[in-house]
């Protein structure tokens, strides 16, 4: 009766109270609530949305339905970093490191990629021997000797995100501002951080296609992060092309590589040193914009955040050699270059279709537990600005003997426009939510 | 896959294709579509409505999802009717000896009361030895020799509106218009009939609470009726006071018996002769509405219909009996009687409560599958517009030994307003649709 009521209540437009939330997740865990209210109950959220009292509700529900990690025994900032995810965005790879190497912890749980945007971890396992399923000990010890770790999400935190998560991807009530934020926040919140810097992915390749919606979304998870008591800040990038140059698995661990070595492409090198001055600030250890800035570019150009990338490979089982010699990752066999028919000026590299044409290639999975291929992707060599001639070469396909490599040709073609003019200059970091 | 996308295009606002409501309720039947997917569904068109040709799609998948009903061997006209439900509703038990009275088949599926409405089965089994589980072969024998039939509804016809409705039931899904149209109409349709009478219920005691929503429903109806080849038609009726005097099962019983013996309350007496003019004229059995009138008020004052509804109880199993001596029906052992604490006029008698209060006293059901009581109820004998002095008695309410005396007693004295002028004068009859 209850799960009725408030059903019917959210879809006339009314509030659901903090303990109704909390009864109601808590009957839906033990099955009393069944799937298909819960999932009506998420359409009319997606119609009615919910408030910011709300949302808090719903996210300390799920937080609280599983265990909290406590890294409270680390004396030093405990720093996390979430994105919402984009094509080519290894960002999480790159920053854990160099905040590490910094003197803060980085505790980083991620997920697997679903769809076109690629996961942190299937990036991770590109590198022979790297296990994402280290125990919650396994996981502190590495935190205390290397000062950050990056496993797989497990089931123990917000149990209740699973299973909603799981409900919502099947029922398309995903895109909600309100539940993407409780979403995220509850797993955030549950990790131990005393600091929060949110990278909200906005444009073509993003799931959040407009800058209103994704300040909605920043503003939204910094209210909730506040309110648990989490410094948390978010910071709006560009996703209208793809981050970087390297689309897919091992090539995106090598420009993360070259990045740490201060030879990674000029753009991304630029989003993640202001990502990484937000961390450095929000975790106290400067005070001063230009300190920080000064600290996080000693820690990338010294070699101090790629040794403790390194030693991150290592702890985790990982082959740390292929710091030094990238022919250890795996590699797809096959190249196929698309050349510009047309001079003229790159207009638009449309993320989405570059992640689909990786994805196509074996890059990604579409299923839950399907294999991914870590030696396919796309390097993108012209980007948007650039000026081409008929014949230069716009996009390296590495293949696997040819697999699905016309759909992704078509998805490529499709995603690059070349006009006589040079497009608006576009700025990667499109804001920030304090 | 095709759930998931038929599901977003909903929530987006785009258009469901006939074929694909076909595949989807299909799927739906198999389970390969689950419950929470169709419930999300549910819900999105609960906002975003259905248009005309969508509904008639549903509609007709609903329809072909079971059996329909091969009447065609009745060469008479075959009028059904069907009510939206209402505190008081006794209409269908008239209208089908009068009007199978005049010459025309009236077959009838019903329902059981759930909440409170009242069932028009409830109120038959009353009737001491009534079966409303004939079979179809019984059905249609009856139908034959008495000229009406009226029986619970199959499973065998509309499965997929069965099921659907059960889903939309316990997720707050039913109040959509479009919903409720398909579902009323692919079981009217699969019963065979040649025309249709709709009773469309507008008030506080109705699912329908303004003219607006009641009159798009019956649009909605007459439209999917139409285009289905049946001729269809709706009169728009008030329900914001009970209909008749009587409410609850036995008592219910008694008020058709006196209408069909001429000395029922003047304003249902009112409405059944709108409504029985209405189908006799679209039976074709008269074209003149002066001609139709005068044959309706034929059959009720001179007792034929009465001594249809007597065989109809004899050939379902009843004590036809009861007719005449209605000591023969169950009663409540107790009465209390309702007082006015002021004179004025009784400018509000609000059928919902009234409803409720008869449910509590045990006449309706909560749940599927309760049991009932036939013997309480409620005797209206002050309406709207009627003066009455401190002391006069405004309801009889007929109880079991107290049960939930109380109760019902607060709900009709919040049914009821008495003021100090009288209440504009209410048209029982608001409209009609053709």
């Amino acid at each position: 009766m209850l799960a009725y009521q408030l059903i019917e209540r959210k879809r006339d437009g009314g509030r659901i109270e903090p303990g109704e939330w909390q009864e109601l997740i808590a009957s839906y865990l033990r099955d009393e609530v069944t799937d298909a209210q819960m999932a009506s109950l998420l359409m009319a959220v997606f119609f009615r949305g919910l408030d910011r009292d709300e949302t808090a509700a719903l996210t300390d529900t799920m937080l609280h339905s599983g265990a909290s990690l406590d890294l409270s025994h680390l004396t030093v900032p405990r720093l996390d970093k979430h994105s919402t995810g984009g094509v080519g965005d290894k960002v999480s790879l790159i920053l854990a490191p160099l905040i590490a190497s910094l003197g803060a912890v980085v505790p980083m749980m991620s997920g697997r990629g679903l769809g076109h945007t690629g996961g942190t971890l299937d990036k991770l396992e590109s590198i022979p021997g790297y296990r994402i399923d280290l125990t919650i000990e396994e996981f502190k010890q590495v935190l205390r000797d290397v000062g950050t770790s990056i496993i797989g999400q497990t089931s123990a935190l917000a149990p209740a995100d699973k299973k909603l998560y799981a409900l919502r991807d099947v029922t398309a009530t995903v895109p909600s501002i309100p539940l993407i934020s409780a979403s995220i926040m509850s797993k955030k919140l549950a990790e131990g951080s005393s600091a929060l810097v949110l990278d909200v992915k906005c444009g073509d390749g993003a799931f959040m296609k407009n800058l209103e919606d994704a300040r909605a979304l920043a503003v939204s998870m910094v209210a909730i992060g506040t309110q648990a008591g989490v410094r948390t800040e978010a910071v709006l990038t560009d996703m209208s092309a793809p981050l970087g140059r390297a689309v897919g698995n091992t090539l995106e661990i090598i420009e993360c590589l070259e990045t740490l070595k201060g030879t990674g492409p000029t753009e991304l090198t630029g989003v993640i040193r202001v990502l990484a001055r937000r961390m450095v600030m929000l975790a106290g250890v400067d005070r001063d914009e230009t300190a920080a800035a000064r600290r996080v570019d000693d820690a990338m150009f010294s070699g101090r955040a790629l040794q403790v990338f390194a030693k991150l490979i290592e702890r985790q089982g990982g082959n740390a050699r292929v710091v030094d010699d990238y022919s250890l990752l795996p590699a797809a066999p096959d190249r196929e270059l698309l050349l510009a028919t047309r001079g003229g000026y790159v207009t638009a590299m449309r993320a989405e279709a570059i992640g689909r044409a990786s994805h196509a290639l074996g890059a990604g999975r579409s299923r839950v537990g399907d294999a991914v291929d870590h030696g396919v992707g796309i390097v993108v060599t012209s980007q948007p600005g650039d000026s081409v001639k008929a014949g230069d070469t716009l996009l390296e396909l590495h293949h696997r003997g040819g697999r699905n490599l016309e759909a992704a040709l078509a998805l490529c073609r499709e995603a690059i426009s070349i006009g006589d003019e040079p497009p608006a200059p576009r700025q990667k970091v499109l804001g920030e939510v304090r």
